[in-house]
């Protein structure tokens, strides 16, 4: 799985597999406009691992209020990608330098969050991709806390299950579900090589009219 | 005219633009401020084409979904602007890599719009100006379509008509429309000289006030 | 005091002044994440000087629209913050390069708004700290001006009094009350001297959930 | 076909309609919140035809702005409803009383759009049931005209096509595809009868828990 | 004067009103659909005395917080409207029962605000036209004020100017300025007659497209 | 406690409570402006038993989705009012028919939510007062489901604890804390008395800048 993942990485883009998801009917993959890398420079490509927020008002002495959060980044593997579902509140930044520290000891290839990132100086030095709805410093305790870790969520619009792949680069997140993984990644190899041929023509000055004609790519 | 536009893009900026809009009372001439660059450190000037889109939910087999799109892009002259209405869905990336490539070859001066755009990095690499509502790697086939070339609209707040000089730097977007072009640009280039006094007075120290009084801007 | 903000400032960070602004029971100190600097890399932190905006449609012939705008600016010390408070129209781009010029002349230590910016590129220049909510060209003349100097206010979501310490960085901008601020940055300090070893013990792979136990720190 | 139409007038609701539309996997069905009926006390039943609008920003001389909307109500059918999706920008109210009285004129059953409605008081005298986005007085012309009829469009987050069946009460709008009609109708009539049984049980103090257990409805 | 407002109450309704402003060129003078009345059943018409608000955080010990807000009620003529621009915030509801009393016990022809209203039982039973942005509990006091009186305004994106034409009925409010009233109050005169026997040939059954031929209205 | 109960919810209004909760400093005890009553006519005056939701995006098979919900509305006792803390998200209605069957049948005081309710022509026959973000068909299975049972929590804004009072009529919900409680009542029914003097006054005539001289009631 591992070669798998590093030829996606190494030749595809969100836009190829988002196209290529449109084409077999799954049509709502790409996470919202809102969700943007740290840094634009790195590739996220790697398998789901959810967590699902609850907004909360209250936190009760004596309760560890990153129990769960603490527990999936201690079980994360290689090329996992911590996946969190912390809905539209805006309220916390529930990632930051340490908890990217732990992911990337454990080899996890990055996060994606419908929440707030911190540290994120600190997170770009070590080159672990961060996607996240914005930046800011507040913490989750007594914000938000994990309810339930690998179910079903939703992010930023898109559905993600565990295990699916999670594809982010400068353009957006893309979820590929286990569905349709196969047959998106040969079509979105396919197209990639249709593309350069296209570019290359409408460089020379080619009419559109004739290189879509030609290829049917835009 | 393309002597023009090579002065107003040597000399002028957006914020200057602005003000000296609102002085002949068109004060609805700057985009909203989600409307941002790719790439900071480009200038558009350039002559608007406008294209109108429809936001749609399907897409019929044996259609061109970018019949019109291509159209637009084809018939491109030197120096003038793309510029897309596609409304506040946030749905699409009606622009990417391709569309850059056909539209530079053809002397484009850049392009505008209120939807999303895609093949970010590569765009930077062009150094062809960008400028939209952000990023995002949905394409535009079964989620909209242009409905009209050449017809006034309106984007991010700001009305343009085919011709219409527009000019978008770091600070945003700006429309000048025909009937006050000339008034407006000899206005901004004159301002543009009090600005180099007041800020040499300012960076020395003197009162804003002081200051203010003698030049009058701020 | 002096001193004090120099220490503040080459130590400490937005994430940590929040984490201690939480414990001791001050929790929305942090402004929303819509506030951005225009330079990730600079640490504004200094004394609040407030202002606060009115929304107008109107600039009547012989008033001057920046009268108390002008009046605070020439008033600034050295490590004051001018931060404005312009409500969520977000119509308005209330500073800029001319105002940044004599703010710095001053030895004021940056400024927050949140409202918009203009001029972005030479402000960026001038390693000037400005902290916005977004960047535009649109003038305050006509739109907004400043109704009260020196007054509380809320920005971004934030209480801010007049010399309240204002504290931005990359991550964000924390306000800390005079009430707590001793308090606050006294933990502040501690606590950064515990976050690195968190920091090292995860880097070398320790699992989250010992560290934390050890440190009670995330 | 009408029989049944009028069986479920008279039977179901919005709410149980959706209950069973979630049952077999159709969970986006109901319209968001912001649809309300202009009376509370009628309730539309009817098969969809639909209606695309495109916003427009000109009314070009000669030009008959409301012919795709003519053509629609002129071809109307009893039981039919017309359905106007409208998009997210609130700038039109494509629905007032001559188009109520026209559709009326020729047995619809009501209309539906993400749109706002005028002429709301003589409307409701007519007992004719429109469901709305909201209330407002601007006309169509020259800020919205149909691009389409009788495709696939989205209302309020629902998909609608032409001949789904739309029903309207005081809770809402439900779009039943013609895929699972005959089921979900089935299964709402059934469920009506169990709803009746818990209400009765609960309102003699019965526990909830045990009803439930019982009926497995709440 | 009032002749004249007596008439347009009895024989005009925002849409005509709206409709013959699109006419001249007027687009924007119908506030957004949010702006509605407490009685669907009343109309407004008068004039507009205009009150501009800044929103603030704090009550001054020894400051009247109402201080223009009753001047400017104490000044009411007979068919005066004030109309608040109280802005984006929602924090208000500077209207309620006294000073609905105290307008009206001044021949005051209603009440138009985009902020908040309260007590709103009483006022409806008081038969006097209130249209705002909601209704809500919070007094002004501390929150806003009024900055000054009879300026222009925007409220609900209409421009509003002392002595401006104030219509409101239940389906909207619209601002009639001077510059066109007697152009727009005599071509909506004209209109409501057309309408009526558009509306008769409707009923009857006839084609729009022919109705819309012979008498241009829809 | 229902004696006092009794009398808050015949002498007062959540004006006035929001009036004497402002002067005791408790400035955030109103809802956002978006709750509403189903029936403006009833007033809700009870203790608030809280419930906390999560987002869900499944429903798994064997789960019952109703369960602490089922146990709060089981342990009802009389005058206490659920009070749902939903979130932002509007995706549920988690209130119905059956619902406030149940809780009426228990002595409850009504309902208070920042999510939809359905149901509504039913509860407003049953003359139980809900008050609700809005109105809508879907089902909360699936969607979100109780995440903890009387914890402190926020609803639109106002924060709530059990036992708090719960305050709502025509013009919204207000929230009074325990800690103030008997000052606010006291102060409030104080108030009521002064009002009907000011509204006399007014209602003969007097200038408001008097009136409010003399009361100081506005």
């Amino acid at each position: 799985m591992t070669q798998t993942l590093a030829l996606i990485r190494q030749r595809l883009f969100s836009s190829v597999l988002s196209d290529c998801l449109d084409a077999v009917g799954y049509r709502n993959q790409a996470m919202h406009a809102g969700i943007r890398p740290l840094d634009e420079s790195l590739v996220l490509c790697g398998r789901a691992r959810t967590a699902l927020y609850v907004d909360v008002y209250d936190a009760p002495e004596g309760e560890n209020p990153y129990e769960l959060e603490i527990q999936l980044v201690d079980d994360l593997k290689a090329d996992e990608v911590p996946v969190f579902a912390c809905g539209a509140s805006g309220r916390i930044a529930p990632w930051g330098e340490l908890l990217s520290t732990a992911a990337k000891a454990r080899g996890a290839a990055g996060t994606v969050m419908d929440g707030l990132t911190r540290d994120v100086r600190a997170i770009r030095d070590m080159k672990f991709p961060v996607f996240a709805n914005g930046i800011g410093p507040l913490d989750s305790k007594g914000r938000g806390k994990v309810a339930a870790l690998d179910v079903p969520v939703e992010v930023a619009g898109a559905r993600v299950a565990q295990g699916d792949l999670v594809f982010g680069d400068a353009d957006g997140v893309v979820v590929v579900p286990r569905a349709v993984e196969a047959q998106v990644i040969a079509a979105a190899l396919a197209k990639v090589a249709g593309e350069n041929a296209t570019r290359e023509a409408l460089a020379r000055g080619e009419k559109l009219a004739d290189v879509f004609r030609r290829h049917g790519i835009l």
